[in-house]
């Protein structure tokens, strides 16, 4: 068991009463963990929180601190990480790729325990940097570096007050004037303000604005990028003509100065335009360069999706941790019991609760090996493009298969994390409302993911698209998520109870098939419907807005489930897993697949896939019996997705099972807590008249 | 118009571009407002928004203050209320029925603006009032009139750290000493502790505790009431013995101090005991008392329920704003379009954003009828006892009833609030991540709802376990709910086929049938699914567990959406509804209908009701259609939903529509948005080297 080994720089969880479940389950915790996660990202994660947990300004505080304090740390946690060595020069030596899974684990590792601070640091510096390697030149060098070593402070401002998901009416102008050789960025009206823009309220000084491109013979040249320097990195006062506020508070991630910009004929020089792809001579005429179209296709796949990528990383360790917490809480908690008198049961005993909890295990298992997969599928097809190889058509269609794929995957992760979380708020009753049970916070931060880098509904709409085009044009799948299309016609003549007699209802191929009749289905019925509206005079934009429901929307949801669980498969097969664990991973396999299928019941007997009972309810009946399969494995498989306990941090789901112990410290030890209040004298009972 | 003059008191919403969708519907908001709810109800709601408004104390603060700052405010708006005379003494005169709908209003108009405020006056005054006349005795009088008079401030503590739903293994003991004829109230543990005492943590001077009440014989009597001095309301300081301390943050309602309180050997008089059911001699001997039954149970059923309904008026007044936000946030955003150089149109204008948001504004209209006819029949209900009829039998049985709608319904009810809120949330896209678009505030205050006053999934199994009765044994259902059960063999037999050639699918009558169809196969299946369990050996209480997933948990929502629906059926046939509203009543009650046949679609095909797609095609297609004709409707549906501008207190929702005008404002005004942050020297970046 080299592998094992490997892990050991992870200490061995406390004993305590948890250890009752640890003993039933059939494998090492370890071992689970080596096939959810890669050896190197799991080293590099402890290590970031083994420096954090002794640093005193990335101490968690334990009431709520204003905004303005929430900010100011957030801003010092940023300057400060520079310093800990925590990226060390050598990565920079490093290959794309090991390079790059480096970074995004020492993000996963932040994220976990300042949320706020870890996209602070996506935005002022890995987005930045990726927006300037996708957009800028040469000239621009000096940002990227100074982005990274802390001399400027940076944002991306693309979304203005009347525009997110629309870019393309985006209305900051950059008018180009030959005279004194200067772009004159304006905004024309409060509506086409910048806003959401992280590190923007008080703390950026350069920005890349997103404006119209406007020559002097009044030609728009659409959107491009402009550096604009917002604040004097001496004093951080603001320069002249650019008004710049803080958005105020949100519902969540408020150590992140989220900020709008109005830009009042204000002057930057020529060359802080982005001019990748496209300049102005001095005389103020527009060129377009179109040169290594492989490089530009990988930057524009690496400005789309990196950020989606990191954010589905993140909520998948939401999932993970809110998972844990719903676990290890449920196995503690008893409550009620068969004899009135006699002992009462944990409530992981409920099959009501399993059926609310373990799905939702199974998603964080699944998630944890599909994201990987998936970065992995990214990142070489963006190191492909950095090595300028040709096959250019080939590589376009890898890029569009990979937006298509993280465009369906993103809306999905984030929700089956958001629904994971109230689920697991809810399981752990009354006390899962502390803020010390990490639950709320959890939501209140994970809930922007749902719109940002892409609304859910928006994006899910871009991989329908591309899907439907699959169907309706000839399939283009270099990297085989969709190649089952081609069976298209022997798939849709399937039926449940031919493949019932084929295979097992808890076999990988039954769940596969079901999934790809489904996805052939939806796909069918939508290009019906569109060419139907169509006939009937509709146009193309209203007719695909009324296939969304029921139709489009489920389908890029069950690719992305579908892509989950086939890379989930593939993870398992792999020689390296052990032996023990693959009973718990094939019960895991089981319990997503039948639940994804659940979920989508209604089709299957729409399309006529089943009929009568036997279909549901076989579906149904088994998913409990999976379920069921997991009572005594949940609390190994937790252990193997939590983080230490300081990381999740939650005090009614600390590795050592001493709920009540824990919750008794915590009450005791919370601020103020026994104390009389200090305005007492304000809140005096009226005096007694009879009493 | 007799009627719409009645509601003069409120002002015209204001003019604005809201007015191009207001112009567009068929009918006066007013006139829905008044099917919607009781003019009383809502010219008090109207006083005493008035009243506060200008309140000083009741201002709302723009930023989050520390929840120490938040408890005072909330425990000096307690005193202070009481001498606003917003219940003037009149209000005591009047009936019990008035009297209660009064009080009623009070807390929902208090709970739209402060809802921490509401939580703790009812528990402070409202609840426990409620627990003295349910468990009380004369001798306890003047504890009623000085929590009135806030002589002190008060609380109950029934919950223990270790104990929640199942309140019979409740652990603190009260034992009888003759010797000094006092109680001496103990906690064994820390896992006895009693906790999540709304107002106890800092404030309360007088506790109702439940304990175990132990004779000197050492035989236990189970629980019973106590009245137990907390604090001197002198000084509030604790008095010796017991220990109690606030049990710190929470995800909302921050405004409450939640305490716990640990008694060590704490003594009590004897006449603190709450003795109505039963008490204890001076020499120790405990004797039971059964005299006036039937008061006996409205006092029960007013303990059990009284608490909930004032959740489900809370609960729908919550879903109501947050689908005032949605839509009127929806009206006025535009984001695409059909021609790319054209104009944008109202996000409110795509199928997909009218199926996300419609169904909930209908669910916001239906909701709000039903609750008002529910608490009609438990008011009526509790009338009846408090007059002392004769017919214990009958009141018995709809005490049971009652009981059961209402364990159903406040599940349903607050869940369906918490979808609405989030689906609102994300509809909003990232301006309802704002703090000052209301909706985070709604959702974490909200969310508590799912928990307290019974847990939502075990309080479902009441309203289950009562239903499953009248299927197996005699149907005893004296208001009618459940009376389709005796045309049981009739309804079963019924198919979607044969109803649709009977009735038109908008039609209430089909709607009717289906959910009767599916509530009766629901209990044949859960009844079948007990009897094979148990015939293979299972015990009753495991066979009860292992029918809620897809079954019991089903039957509960469903029987909690039918007496929903059929309520607002009867509303809407009273004479006085405006002939101009019937029209919006209609498409209200078909999206409500079929949105809930949707939800539970596969047992339709599971039980054989419904073969193939044409079922599930006609409900979806015309529930997208009926959604469609509320485009123009549903601005002014949420005109009648909606209140006062300050009370809904989102600035991406006013009634002037200035959706942008407003953002400028709250963004120029929020504290210290436009100012150099002042701890800007320590987060300056690091000095340039080369740049």
């Amino acid at each position: 068991m080299v592998e094992l080994k490997e892990l050991s720089f992870i200490p061995d969880w406390p004993p305590g009463p948890l250890d009752t479940y640890r003993r039933q389950s059939s494998f090492d915790w370890r071992q689970l963990k080596l096939v959810l996660e890669d050896t190197n990202s799991i080293r590099l994660k402890y290590k970031v929180w083994k420096v954090l947990e002794s640093e005193p300004l990335f101490a968690k505080s334990k009431i709520t601190l204003s905004t303005d304090e929430q900010k100011k740390i957030a801003a010092q946690q940023m300057m400060k990480i520079a310093k800990l060595d925590i990226v060390p020069p050598e990565v920079f030596a490093m290959g794309y790729l090991p390079r790059y899974r480096f970074l995004m684990s020492v993000n996963e590792a932040l994220h976990a325990i300042c949320p706020s601070l870890s996209v602070k640091i996506a935005l002022g510096v890995g987005l930045f940097q990726n927006a300037l390697r996708a957009m800028g030149t040469e000239q621009h060098a000096s940002f990227y570096n100074a982005a990274w070593s802390r001399q400027i402070v940076t944002c991306l401002a693309i979304t203005e007050v009347a525009h997110g998901s629309n870019t393309k009416r985006i209305r900051t102008t950059a008018t180009y004037n030959p005279e004194n050789q200067e772009f004159i960025i304006n905004t024309p009206d409060f509506e086409a303000a910048k806003c959401w823009v992280g590190n923007l309220g008080k703390t950026a000084t350069t920005a890349i604005v997103f404006a119209n491109l406007l020559t002097p013979d009044g030609q728009n040249h659409g959107l491009h990028g402009f550096l604009v320097p917002i604040r004097n990195p001496l004093n951080l006062q603001l320069y002249p003509g650019v008004l710049v506020g803080d958005m105020g508070e949100k519902i969540g991630l408020n150590a992140i100065d989220n900020g709008f910009a109005i830009f009042t004929q204000y002057r930057i020089p020529r060359q802080n335009l982005l001019n990748r792809t496209g300049g102005v001579t001095p005389e103020g005429e527009y060129v377009s360069v179109f040169s290594e179209p492989t490089k530009i296709l990988g930057a524009a796949l690496e400005g789309f999706s990196a950020g989606r990528l990191g954010i589905m990383q993140e909520a998948t360790n939401t999932l993970a941790h809110s998972v844990v917490i719903a676990v290890r809480y449920a196995a503690m908690r008893k409550q009620f019991g068969p004899d009135k008198n006699g002992p009462e049961q944990s409530i992981l005993n409920y099959q009501l609760h399993q059926w609310r909890i373990f799905p939702y295990v199974a998603a964080a298992c699944v998630l944890k090996t599909s994201v990987y997969s998936l970065t992995d599928l990214y990142l070489k097809t963006v190191e492909k493009s950095e090595a300028n190889s040709n096959g250019i058509d080939l590589l376009s269609q890898s890029v569009g298969e990979i937006h298509a794929l993280v465009s369906a995957s993103k809306p999905y992760y984030t929700w089956t994390a958001r629904d994971a979380i109230q689920e697991s708020r809810e399981a752990c009753g009354g006390h899962g409302y502390l803020k010390a049970a990490n639950l709320g916070e959890l939501r209140n931060n994970h809930d922007a993911c749902l719109t940002y880098e892409g609304d859910n509904n928006v994006l899910g709409q871009q991989a329908s698209n591309w899907l439907l085009r699959q169907w309706t044009d000839d399939v283009q799948s270099p990297l085989g998520t969709v190649n089952f299309i081609k069976r298209r016609d022997e798939i849709l003549q399937s039926t449940f109870d031919q493949l019932i007699k084929r295979f097992d209802i808890t076999s990988w191929q039954f769940i596969n098939h079901c999934l790809e009749w489904l996805m052939c289905w939806l796909m069918n019925s939508i290009a019906d419907d569109v060419r139907n509206q169509k006939q009937n005079g509709a146009g193309s934009f209203e007719a695909k807005n009324n296939t969304q429901v029921y139709k489009a929307k489920d389908l890029s949801i069950i690719y992305a489930e579908f892509y989950a669980i086939s890379s989930f498969r593939l993870r398992c097969l792999k020689s390296d897993v052990a032996a023990d664990v693959k009973p718990v991973l094939e019960i895991i396999h089981q319990i997503y697949g039948l639940w994804v299928i659940d979920r989508h019941m209604v089709p299957f007997y729409q399309g006529g896939f089943a009929i009568g009972a036997t279909f549901a309810e076989s579906i149904r009946s088994q998913l409990l019996r999976s379920c069921g399969g997991l009572h005594t494995e949940a609390v190994t498989i937790v252990d193997a997705l939590a983080p230490p306990d300081y990381v999740l941090n939650s005090v009614i789901a600390k590795s050592d099972g001493l709920l009540y112990q824990n919750l008794q410290n915590e009450f005791m030890t919370n601020p103020g807590a026994l104390e009389r209040a200090n305005w007492w004298r304000e809140v005096l009972p009226f005096p007694k008249s009879k009493l």
